[in-house]
């Protein structure tokens, strides 16, 4: 029943699951949209979408499911922009890194008899550097995508089935669906994801400061600075979102984690630093 | 001129050496101890080693290349007991992680007219999880192997045809020689290996504490996480002593990292979070 999809933002991700959904099977039409032409283009080119949109809500209202892969305050607006312009036999999905305002913002703006059905989600899959050009059909195999829909996305017999489809190819596309309250989603991430690239970011950025300048740098880091500061170069203009609409969880778990480094500090010699090898090693093991 | 190598502690990078000497095309005799008779079987079974000597000395005594797998702290006793039974025909090498002490127990022990020679080593590689089951031929290819020696290592002939010797099998196992300043050598590697160890360390650490027993938790974590905490499975037995012999460097680098993560924390709202982005985004770039 899912016959045309509208990709709204064709970087990495948006152009990621273009490629996915072709390689899934998909025979409809997809089309996509994105701020800079230049991207579009690249998402044509790569195969990745079959058309570019002029214009995104027309595109969108043309389209039984539409597809946000835009940044998280961008995705907001959207919200507001495409709530009135759709109609109760239309979807809009996402795959933003926040759930909690964009949930609030769905339970506001959608899934309404008269509305189109908003399902959040959040594939937890990606890549330190975006763009089109990047894409790949396999991006989603293996990974986990998140959803925080409110029951009342699925209202309607109708809605149900958009709904049912869009999670099929979720499937489809290699990644296994999980079902999270948006408050829970956002703690948990603020734990496995963001944590961990703020974490990267703080240290290639003190590395970057400290031994930028060293001549035998580049050859002397090994494997485990290369994982521990590949994540460095992830973008602000993607983080930047995350972080005003996680900031609390996010500096919840910064603030234990400065806590843990400066008690390692504190018991380089002691056997307190057992203890602390000991606790990492079981995350590692379970 | 290098017939015959003793190799003492035949875990991950005792067994690697072995393997990786017959895969170079060294055609002489390798002959292994090790602490725990099983990893002598192990790399005795895997071909790292043609067989395993009862007296660590002894075989020392009979090699003219003696390279020291042990940690730290067992490789300056090892340096105590090899320095008064062998003589200027005979090389003894390491493989430890710091080398301010080491270099100058070199000093004290070795490297006079009447004494072996010492050159002090250190290879940037390795696996989190330790071993001669996981003993990899190919472990330093690529690599960075660091010497950090006193000229008079090499001030006989014969000893500087054998550190010359040992020079060309590391080259030949496919690792590239740079040669640092043990103080140098001791501040770069607090920043690009210790740091991100004990972070992933601590980081894992927090991590069990404060989700370990979340259901979704090895689901929805990504390559991200399963990066930034790989090193978090580094047996703490390893670490102990590079902790206590580098305590100074790696508490300052801790200690910069902190502060440099509640920066971040304190701006995750403002302009100064994409400073932060870019000066990381600059240490993944050089």
């Amino acid at each position: 029943m899912i016959e045309r999809i509208a990709i709204l933002g064709t970087g990495l991700l948006g152009a990621s699951a273009g490629l996915a959904l072709r390689a899934a099977g998909f025979h409809g039409d997809i089309v996509g949209w994105n701020r800079s032409a230049e991207g579009a283009q690249i998402a044509l080119a790569y195969g990745a979408i079959d058309s570019i949109a002029e214009d995104p809500l027309q595109a969108a209202r043309e389209s039984q499911v539409v597809l946000l892969c835009v940044p998280i305050y961008a995705t907001l607006d959207f919200m507001e922009k495409l709530a009135p312009v759709l109609g109760p036999g239309h979807l809009v999905t996402d795959v933003g890194s926040t759930k909690g305002q964009i949930s609030a913002a769905a339970k506001r703006l959608f899934n309404t008899p008269e509305r189109a059905a908003f399902l959040p989600g959040h594939p937890m899959a990606g890549k330190e550097r975006g763009g089109a050009a990047l894409g790949d059909a396999t991006l989603f195999r293996g990974a986990v995508w998140l959803f925080t829909d409110d029951p009342d996305c699925k209202r309607s017999a109708h809605a149900a089935e958009l709904v049912q489809g869009w999670r099929d190819w979720v499937g489809a596309m290699g990644s296994k669906a999980i079902d999270l309250d948006p408050a829970r989603h956002d703690e948990l991430v603020a734990w496995v994801s963001h944590l961990p690239q703020f974490v990267a970011t703080a240290l290639s950025a003190l590395l970057q400061q400290e031994v930028g300048d060293a001549p035998e740098l580049k050859d002397v880091g090994g494997r485990g600075l290369r994982e521990m500061t590949r994540l460095g170069a992830s973008p602000y203009s993607m983080w930047r979102d995350i972080a005003y609409t996680n900031t609390e969880a996010v500096a919840d778990a910064l603030h234990k984690l400065e806590q843990r480094i400066a008690h390692l500090r504190e018991n380089l010699r002691t056997p307190e630093l057992r203890d602390e090898f000991e606790q990492a090693n079981k995350f590692r093991r379970e």
